[in-house]
């Protein structure tokens, strides 16, 4: 593994160089990215720049543009040597940051559900999750520190846990999704993955411009714990996980109450998948109209049923969106963050991506949502979810530390 | 001029193919434009489609993303010869609705303030409006019977009032805004140029692919008239104008009611601003990073100034925005529509695109905003704004429809 923090605490000591950082990166690439499948393609030469970020080497899910390397969309078919003019501005901060993009991740194409190549690193056979499987991969591989990827249902979320990294779906809007291919417009949030809790952080404090401070809750910390019973029962493994996480919090002092969402939101995971598909019909008119023969199967399917969505459907889910994000508004007075399943279990097989049942909810509320690594099912990661109140993504990130932190003592389930 | 619902109906009875529709509008870009400069390109040999909007040439505001033709954002200087792969959401529509993309309208430098060379076909001397400026002038010029714009500020109903044409910017969201070139993403709204309001609602119910009545409303109907204080005073022509408009509707028996809004409405005048620059900075950061010397100059001052924009003011701003939206609704509940000023008076010269501080706080506000045409002082036309509630976009142009017929009678000011 490859801790963003600690690679810059070391830069700062001066016990390592930018560039010996970069080159450490570059060459776990070279190395191991051949059994993953990670990357889709890299920087030949890759230069430390100069800055806070500086020595860090960064994985871009390629459906995120860059003014120097082909943007494919996970899908060579349309997309295939595909140049963008200019940098995403997520990009581009990054760069101005002094961080290094290393290469472009793989993705499914359009961050839809056809499995991308990538494997998990705890187990080829298995898959990283998706859509932003090779930013979740290449961090979990310890290849690179920092990874950028995006969630319109649960696609940062659900390949972290899969993954046993830690990430951070912000709230919506922290960070533009200008330059990124569009797939829900009112869904679709830039996510950063990292080895853990505190690495993200520093990460979102440097990308949004505004500070994370980790320390500042007032302790004990009020988890509501939610089973999320809108989308249907966990695995075995994913109630272990979330039974030890509770009984650590509990232990640990925290207020720890279960919870149950307001009923709206059972209709508002329904009209999350309407508002996405009927986004996505329209966002890729053209591929589809243009293309149709070029996309891949499930996207195609997808997008073909979709054209049966109407105006009227569509506009009755943004409706229920509405009201869920006002009832869950007030779930939160009584308490500071949920606590909750970030997938039904471990990584399935790589005939899927896995399913983001456990995650859809959070993203149409569009509020913060950070991936807590930790626990472990044999060799296969469990990571669990803590959620936060819209904008408070700080308060958010800490209760996610203190959770990670106690998980660091009892890894196996 | 050409009407929409004209040439519709005329193909509709016979009287016209659309081969010969569009051959018509390519032969008038051929004529006039050369004067006027709305076009910065157009296809060599247009064909008519087949649909519900067969026989319309369409103009595409050249910061839209077509797939057979260049897209250059107004910048020659970065984007020149840039060719897209897709065709943005909306021209992949029009496409399917038989509508013939006929040519890219000029538009300023990245949707912001540096003037394109495009005249106001009512007095070259003088501004068509920015920045959707070839759309509004080819409009009105009569060239062709729809165009597409974008408003960020002001840029789709002050050219439409500068020109003499009818326009709408829809609610925020209702026309998707993928493939068309970011500016401020909370902003960022796509707009409709036609010569009457019933041409632009015809447009829209097809565009939005939803139904847009415009015989629904109760009669009289409850206008609201706001002087828009915040906003600074309108100049001699635009308050002739609205006086006009006020006696016709009155006369014709609408209930009209002077009306003051909200307090919060000068301080969110102020927050569209700074939402607006710090958005266009971060949008057009790799613009700023990598090309700084190839930016015109207001859009470079601009986004040299907006660096300077810290993330807690813009959070600040977007508080400010929420509360006047919510206090806005209020205001609606008495009345049906608002009727306003369109720009601060007739278009001035060549050396601005005019002021947009008559149309920032609608565009914050995400309302649904229609320019409403006939009007004159001298040969200059002055537009009029009617402004409805969120979503009820139809309810709006239907207001607009029974201004627009009060002022067809009484043309001079």
């Amino acid at each position: 593994m490859a801790s963003l923090v600690h690679i810059l605490s070391q830069i700062e000591s001066g016990a390592l160089t930018p560039q010996a950082a970069i080159d450490a990166s570059a060459k776990a690439v070279a190395q191991r990215d051949g059994e993953i499948g990670a990357f889709v393609r890299t920087v030949p030469d890759p230069r430390a720049g100069s800055g806070p970020l500086a020595g860090i080497a960064v994985g871009i899910k390629d459906i995120i543009d860059t003014a120097d390397l082909a943007t494919e969309m996970g899908c060579p078919a349309i997309y295939g040597g595909w140049q963008p003019r200019a940098d995403a501005p997520v990009v581009a901060r990054l760069r101005t940051l002094g961080a290094t993009i290393l290469g472009k991740t793989a993705t499914t194409a359009f961050a839809a559900m056809d499995p991308a190549a990538t494997r998990n690193p705890h187990d080829p056979a298995r898959t990283p999750g998706g859509s932003s499987s090779g930013s979740a991969a290449a961090v979990a591989a310890g290849m690179i520190p920092l990874a950028l990827g995006t969630q319109t249902a649960g696609s940062v979320i659900r390949p972290a846990a899969y993954c046993g990294v830690a990430a951070i779906k912000p709230s919506f809007r922290l960070l533009p999704t200008v330059g990124v291919k569009p797939s829900a417009w009112t869904l679709d949030t830039v996510g950063v993955f990292a080895e853990g809790v505190a690495d993200v952080a520093v990460a979102l404090e440097w990308l949004s411009g505004r500070p994370m401070p980790l320390a500042d809750m007032a302790v004990p910390l009020r988890f509501g714990v939610v089973r999320a019973e809108h989308a249907g029962a966990a695995e075995p493994e994913a109630e272990a996980a979330l039974s030890r996480a509770t009984a650590l919090l509990v232990a640990a002092g925290h207020l720890v109450v279960p919870l149950r969402l307001p009923e709206i939101c059972a209709e508002a995971q329904a009209a999350q998948l309407t508002l996405q598909n009927y986004e996505m019909a329209q966002a890729m008119a053209w591929e589809w109209l243009a293309m149709r023969h070029a996309l891949p199967p499930r996207i195609g399917e997808v997008l073909d049923a979709a054209q049966a969505i109407g105006a009227a459907d569509y506009d009755r889910a943004r409706g229920t969106a509405r009201q869920a994000r006002l009832a869950v508004r007030d779930t939160f007075r009584e308490i500071d963050v949920i606590l909750t399943f970030a997938a039904p279990g471990i990584a399935p097989d790589r005939a899927t991506t896995g399913d983001p049942r456990f995650n859809r909810l959070w993203t149409l509320l569009g509020v913060p949502c950070v991936a807590v690594p930790g626990l472990r099912a044999g060799r296969m990661p469990v990571g669990l979810q803590v959620v936060g109140p819209f904008a408070r993504d700080a308060a958010t990130l800490a209760a996610a530390l203190a959770l990670e932190r106690l998980l660091a003592a009892a890894p196996d389930l």
